[in-house]
């Protein structure tokens, strides 16, 4: 099991990081990169021949006129999930759609602005195709979520 | 090889047809329904215990406020692609943040809007995990895409 | 007099809680529930079952792709007022139109964006159909909103 | 049972025809006017006051600059439903967020932009907390969507 | 010459002040008021019946759905300029559609989001109509302005 | 009583027609031009100050990046209101933006997005100032609106 | 005098025609090229090698996620031009942003959605700088639309 | 090798800043100049009519309605960078739409919000045309670029 996490911007990182931990917490092995499809546009494509073949999932993150996740994705057939990143103007709304609004024939696989534990989580999805034990872990997950909620709820109602 | 494909009304077929046809020319089974997430909640719940098992991706669209691939995801572990369909007002900004937005714990793979074709590419995408013998036909669409690239430019050269 | 208020997140509290303290002013019995419609949709479907036939308004708020309003008015038949949160991204645009557009046959009465003291208050309006008395405290408080204003007018003036 | 439409112009009429249509259906009586917050200030008010204590919910419906929800609901305690009706310009946006985003203390329950429906099924739901014998035609009404959609899924599916 | 200054709240105060004391500054009556077109309907339109003969120009200030300006608009004759607030939530453009975008008939004046001093000067050019010596005031104005950032540049050219 | 219609292309004209009809049938002067603040500035320029004696209001009409309102009101005095005109892109967004967001010191009133009318309702209000038998017909005009919607709401009722 | 024109679909055409022909009025050569960033990006890369040395300016044009424009330059030190286009959602807003927000490093020169004829004359004002007798065309250009202004103006004056 | 920087007011320099450091290390001159569109409209034409022969780029930078790169631009055939200022209100999407809207004729090369740098190096660029030499400095600026990222890249997977 193995995704590439492949950020425009080291900064990004903290936005990413929930996210990584959990798909290491469930024996994902993650490689994590920095590196940007305007400014490094030659080692991305290195990397992206080196793990055409064993790796599972790309979450490829990015904000402004975010172009990363959909060069990788007219790269690789690898499914690339597209995680916009909110910057200092345009509330996000300028990444959401360089990301999702990719022309026909090389999808993105957006989620949530700001949330890569949303990006983690649907690359678990995917990779239970390959894994299907990795449901179980997805199944708990989900269970310790309704938990949670349960447990405020539980405290809301005093 | 098995994909769903989930609408909230019959008339977003047109936007999913090209797709659908697609996935069927792979050797992809596909299995359509209408139904939606506030209407007919139950038969929803249902179909989506019934294709737990043996579905592989599914594809949910859905227009205005469109609560479907969302709803869906939070009953299934499969990979939920969400596809925003264009309604007469808001020019589709609205399906698309209903969809995209998801909070956290439950994601949506959200893809252009109307673009049924981008849906059914990430589904297949998606399965190669499962099936690799799917990259081939991945690979031919998308030299078949670059030929009808190099077509055009050459016709543009005149 | 029975209002429920049911909030995707306990994070959501605090922009419900001059409003529940309002209804419970007015002798109104409120039961607030942190429920979500993706990570406990059965818990909130079994808590609208449970209520279905002795409550008169519910109150439901949630951000981003808030699908929590729209969930629970496809449920059940009692009015549901919606209640956009603004989150970190998208300044509340997000929930607003996932909350508001939604789709023919089950609608939810959206208030404005942060408010929920305009929820409880159009609860209290609604309520009136059938707590006639009701009337004469949104009277009264018509009245102190009135001698506020007024107040605040001869500050200014001087 | 007695619902009065208010429309800020006789033009909104078309979009306002199908709810009227299905109140009248359940026997509720509809008082329909074109009557302007600017235009005719005072016959409104009049109207309103006329009408204060036989009606049970008002619809306004307003386009542009949508004043007129809220205009009512500053004059009555009855609940008002805000339609928002798209214009040639701002695709309704300028319309929802004038009627949704009402200040503190005077709300307005919206409902998706151009749905007459809606509205007439909201106001529907709220008069049941008075004529609870409403709750048989709505879940009827809910009953017949719910075959509807099953209808269509039938022909999708072939 | 007197100008009417209208504000929905107290706390738009601030945003108004620079511009209020521009006009006293230059021998304009102003007399500010708090009123809202929802709360203080009727104390609004009695303040609106009192000055329509000696008054010149009103300025009105809200947010959020604002329509203190377009309601003051339909019950004078009276210029009124409207100056849209920023509040919380959707970085005022709500405020700013809900004033501009007035329907056929009864126009506003709008000028940009919280710039009270705008409000003001747009007030004293209407005024030169009637009191053409306040061109000289204005002229005198423009040239400060033109002064400063003439002394700007000379300290950015250094 | 006179007033300088500008538009930044003759194309605008069926935008501003209906209310240069109404200002010449109450007796205002309008001299009409067509001339752009980005190519003919020279001419722009020696226009407005051709008119800057004997002109009572402007009223500046453009699309797109619509500069023509903010460029007039910097060479002039006489009060400057801008119409927003819709283009084929972005809705009247852009236009209603580059109009009334304006900087400190140089305001433009802006009206309602292609509604030629209300600006030059606007323009009589204003020049109420200065020819205070104007409110006649004013007054008159807004019985006349009355009317009209007082016949659409009798239609209406049947 | 060479200007490379890049569209990202042969569709796009329309949009630049006027430029084009403009450009090669002016003894520009233009080669015109559809290749695309995501499904052409070999074919494109050589292209751009290929006219590192000769070319002057390169007009890329582009819709929905709009990464052509952004892909080309980082690519090569020639000047980009960036055309967005609006397709059939989101009113070119998405490719506006796509374009224009490119990260630190990597500019994109953006001109008006849609008008292919500023993105040639923004190529021509730079080519000026290489080829100084452009400017007698540009200038030339320029009397032309102030020539065609002044008709449209005296038309319009009667 | 000069360039001419205008900012609408001198708050707008932090922004500028780095560029036109970046612009002077590589050896151009840099003028910077305050200078408004609507408040020293004679100072702004006489300064571009004096640096009409030994100037090769412009930048423009303005916030809000932000007019003032698009009147240079119909002030001069030297090429016109725009820089559009986030401003309190609007997320800068008024000043963005006002200098990139532009119409049929006077381009402005419009680059990121706020990304002052951007509108350096683009001017860098388009100074390749004359000063081939310019392309040494911008290719080791890129090799820099490449380099951080690499070394981020190098930091982060530690």
């Amino acid at each position: 099991m193995k995704v590439a996490v492949i950020m425009g911007s080291k900064s990004d990182y903290p936005k990413l990081e929930e996210g990584i931990n959990l798909l290491e917490k469930y024996g994902v092995e993650v490689v994590s990169r920095a590196l940007s499809a305007h400014r490094t546009p030659k080692q991305l494509a290195e990397f992206l021949e080196e793990i055409e073949d064993d790796t599972d999932v790309i979450i490829a993150a990015a904000g402004k006129a975010a172009h990363l996740p959909g060069v990788i994705a007219s790269h690789t057939l690898i499914p690339v999930i597209g995680l916009p990143i909110k910057s200092s103007t345009m509330d996000g709304l300028d990444s959401l759609l360089s990301i999702v609004q990719m022309p026909k024939g090389i999808p993105v696989a957006t989620v949530t602005i700001d949330l890569g534990l949303n990006a983690a989580l649907m690359a678990l999805q995917i990779m239970t195709l390959k894994y299907p034990k990795l449901k179980e872990n997805l199944k708990l997950y989900r269970k310790e979520m309704e938990q949670k909620v349960l447990e405020d709820d539980k405290n809301l109602r005093g």
